[in-house]
């Protein structure tokens, strides 16, 4: 296991690789990895001879009042968790090497990230897409593994590739959940004991939400208050928002049909949790 | 000589290519080929082992009361110039192949675009942008070269580069100019006989900037004043602008020092003609 900090070094590396032939997997993070991480990581390794995992709290992609800097780090951690997975390569840069003079540059993705995370996050995703563009250029990866808890990141990327002509296939790996049904999450540290148990109302509700699709409802209206009422009640969540969209073009939808994500974004506490469920609507 | 239309086709000769070593060189043009983009060529072709040119005009780049549906193309005449100066392969894709889908990805270079051509143009350097973006990761070159005619377009593609960590070394080569001046475009096609002999005045009114500077001149506002001066006097030309620019920051300069950029655009007719000249100032 190699950490490699500085990008001309990481690009040489990922040249060469490719000049032998070799297929490079890639799962870009924050770092404070937990389980969901690790499985997108085991995913990469599954599909690509060298698996190169990047640690980047990329500050681009939080807003001013957001926890850039209170964001939990922590390097010895990660690198254990990574070499003991069998990672070949840490990209573990720091901020000046990947902005060293001001970045004047953003990729945008229309439509797909005015909804959901992007309407309370202005330049969120203009923020990811753009360093996510940057990591592909400098990883030079055949294949990305991005998280589904994620899921309008991932959409975006997977358009964004598609739009941009990148070489890369994107793989949406499943989120991975406590066995309470919380979502794993870097923000679930920001917890304390009781919202951390009040948080597993968040999948509860979006398993409502499947079962009442299941059941024959197609009213988004009608699912969404039923969430609300389930969060409000069983919980202290301060409910950012709840939508239901079409799984493709993130659009709202009134009246459900084909496959749609079910989203939402709760506050416990300073902790913003996401998450999200698909469902295919028969 | 090979002409490729398909992007995967490009992508497949790009990537045997590299793994062999070989250096490829790129001008990417909207075709309609002149002296200027065979400038480019040669250089291109002097710095590489494989020669790639593109040709594609770019809806993107064009405001919807611009000259998209009227541009000049002639394919077979490029394709026998480019043919004798040895060029190794023509990227010439369709519209469709470049845009099977809505593109609702735009890169934006910020400041860089906002004067100049980018006043007068909005969304202009975003299609440029996204276009050479887009070109980039499907010829995958190692060396770019951009004329200094379209000086700010080749300053948003250098720090588009360099903020996205893309492994391309960009060329800015010198503007080829008629004899008598005038720079030379694939939009003087536009012109009538009249037109281009009063054309001439541009380039006129740049030296004169010159000469005025290495006279001694820093005021800016007097220089634009002699120009204007010169170009209504002598042609029936109208000014969209004349502007004095640091030359790396493209900052309009109050008081001239460092090295400038002398740019304008005016009308002659239905053609919008550019042209600049950089200068040292002390």
């Amino acid at each position: 296991m190699r950490v490699v900090k500085k990008i001309k070094e990481m690009k040489k590396i990922a040249d060469q690789l490719r000049k032998e032939g070799k297929i490079i997997g890639f799962v870009p993070t924050m770092g404070y990895l937990h389980e969901g991480h690790l499985s997108l990581v085991k995913i990469a390794k599954r599909k690509s001879d060298v698996c190169v995992v990047s640690i980047f709290v990329n500050p681009l992609q939080f807003g001013p009042k957001e926890d850039y800097h209170t964001y939990p780090r922590n390097f010895k951690r990660d690198k254990k968790l990574l070499t003991a997975l069998g990672v070949d390569i840490i990209f573990y840069p720091s901020e000046k090497e990947i902005y060293p003079e001001p970045c004047l540059t953003s990729v945008q993705v229309k439509k797909l990230s005015e909804g959901l995370c992007g309407r309370v996050r202005p330049g969120h995703f203009e923020g990811v897409a753009t360093i996510v563009t940057k990591l592909f250029n400098i990883v030079k990866p055949h294949i990305a593994v991005f998280g589904q808890k994620d899921y309008q990141q991932a959409i975006i990327i997977k358009k964004m590739v598609k739009d941009l002509n990148f070489d890369i296939k994107i793989i949406i790996a499943p989120t991975i959940r406590e066995k309470n049904g919380l979502a794993c999450s870097s923000r679930n540290i920001y917890l304390n004991e009781k919202e951390r148990k009040e948080a597993t109302v968040l999948y509860q509700s979006l398993r409502l939400a499947k079962k009442m699709i299941k059941e024959g409802e197609r009213n988004s209206e009608r699912i969404i208050k039923e969430m609300k009422k389930l969060i409000t009640t069983k919980s202290s969540g301060k409910i950012d928002y709840i939508e239901i969209v079409d799984a493709k073009t993130l659009a709202p939808v009134k009246k459900i049909s084909g496959k749609v994500c079910i989203a939402l974004a709760v506050f416990f506490g300073k902790a913003r949790l996401i998450d999200n469920i698909l469902v295919q609507s028969g």
